[in-house]
C-alpha cells in the first residue's frame, strides 16, 4: 500500500483541531460556520487557481492550488471522510499500485 | 523528506502523457485543447464537488474531489510543475515535518 | 415601476420550454436532468466569463456573460422565481426607481 | 429595440463610480484592486448561487443572483463593456426582438 504521508498527516491535524477554539484558530472557526462556509471557500480557492494559472506566475499557482486542495481537506473532514479515499480513487482509476509494484519487480 | 508517493507517481503518469495521442489518451486531449480547457475543467469539478457535498452523499464526493485533484495535477503538469511543491508550501504552513520529526523522536 | 423587457420576456420563454420536448430543446433537457444540472452550467460559464475576461477579448467575454446570466434565468424559472425579483433587489440597493423618478422629474 | 433599464441604469451609476473614492465607495475600491479582484467576486458570488439553490431558500437565491449579475455589471463596467451588449446577445439568441414585433402586432 502506498501512503501519501502529508496529505493523511495533514487530515489528522484537521480532525484534531475540531475540538480547538474558533478563536484561536482558522480551520476552527471554518468547523463552526459550518459546511457553506467551507465550500464557499473551495469555490474561491478554484476561481484564484484559475486567475493564477491565467497570471502565469508559478509561485502564486503553487500557492492557490495549496489552499484549494487544504480547503478540500477540510470539507474531507468536516463530512467525516480521509483523503486516503480520493487517493484511493486516483489509484483504482490509473493502476497506480500496479505500477509500483512493476517499479519494485523492475529493480530486481 | 516525506514522499507523498502517490500523487507524484501520477504527476510522472501525467507529463509522460504529454507525448501520446490526443485521440487516445483524454490527458493529451486536455494538453492539446491548451490551458484554458484545463481551467474549465478545474471550475468545473469544483463546482461538482460543491454540488456532491450539499447533496451529503460521501462516495460522489469522494469522485468529485479526486475529480478535481485530478485535474489541478494535470494543471500543475501542463504548466511544467509538480505536486510536490505544493505538498511543500502545505508542509511550510503547518510545520508537518517537524510533526513527523517530533513523532520520530517520541518513538525512541 | 421599470421594467427589464428583455430578461422578463425570456423569462416567458423559459417557462413555456417547461413543457418542450427535452430532445428538442436545449432548455427543456436542462430542466430534464434537474437541478444540479442547471447548477454545474453556473459554474462552468462563471469560470468561462472568469477565463474570458483574463484572455482580455471583448467578444468572448460578451459571449460568456450571456451565457452565465442565461444560466441563472434557467435556473430561478426551474426554482419558480422571476428575474423582475433579482432586478428589483438590484433597484432596492440602488435605490434605480428613485433615480428614474428624479431623471423624469428634471425632464419637467 | 427594446430597454432593460434598471441594468443600464444600474451600468451609468457604475461607470460613475470610477471616479469615486475608493475609501468611500464598495465598487470604486473594486476598481481600484483591478480586474483579478472582481474576478474573484465573480466566482465567489457563483459558488454561493450554487449553494443558496441547494438550501432552496428563494430569498437567499434572489439575494445571490443579484450579487452574481451585479458583480458581472462591475466588470463589464471595468472592461469598458456595456451590459446592453449582453442583453443584444440573449436577443440575438432568442429573437425576442422578433417576439416583441409579434406581441405589438398582435395587440393590433
Amino acid at each position: 500500500m502506498m501512503t501519501d504521508n502529508l496529505l493523511n498527516r495533514l487530515a489528522i491535524i484537521l480532525d484534531e483541531r475540531k475540538q480547538a477554539d474558533p478563536k484561536s484558530s482558522y480551520v476552527a472557526s471554518l468547523y463552526a460556520k459550518g459546511l457553506d462556509s467551507i465550500l464557499k471557500k473551495v469555490g474561491e480557492e478554484a476561481t484564484e487557481t484559475v486567475i493564477a494559472a491565467k497570471n502565469g506566475e508559478p509561485t502564486q499557482l503553487i500557492y492557490e492550488v495549496a489552499d484549494l486542495w487544504f480547503h478540500t481537506l477540510v470539507l474531507l473532514s468536516h463530512q467525516e471522510l480521509h483523503p486516503q479515499a480520493v487517493l484511493d480513487e486516483l489509484d483504482r482509476r490509473f493502476g497506480l499500485s500496479g505500477i509500483e509494484e512493476k517499479a519494485n519487480r523492475n529493480q530486481h
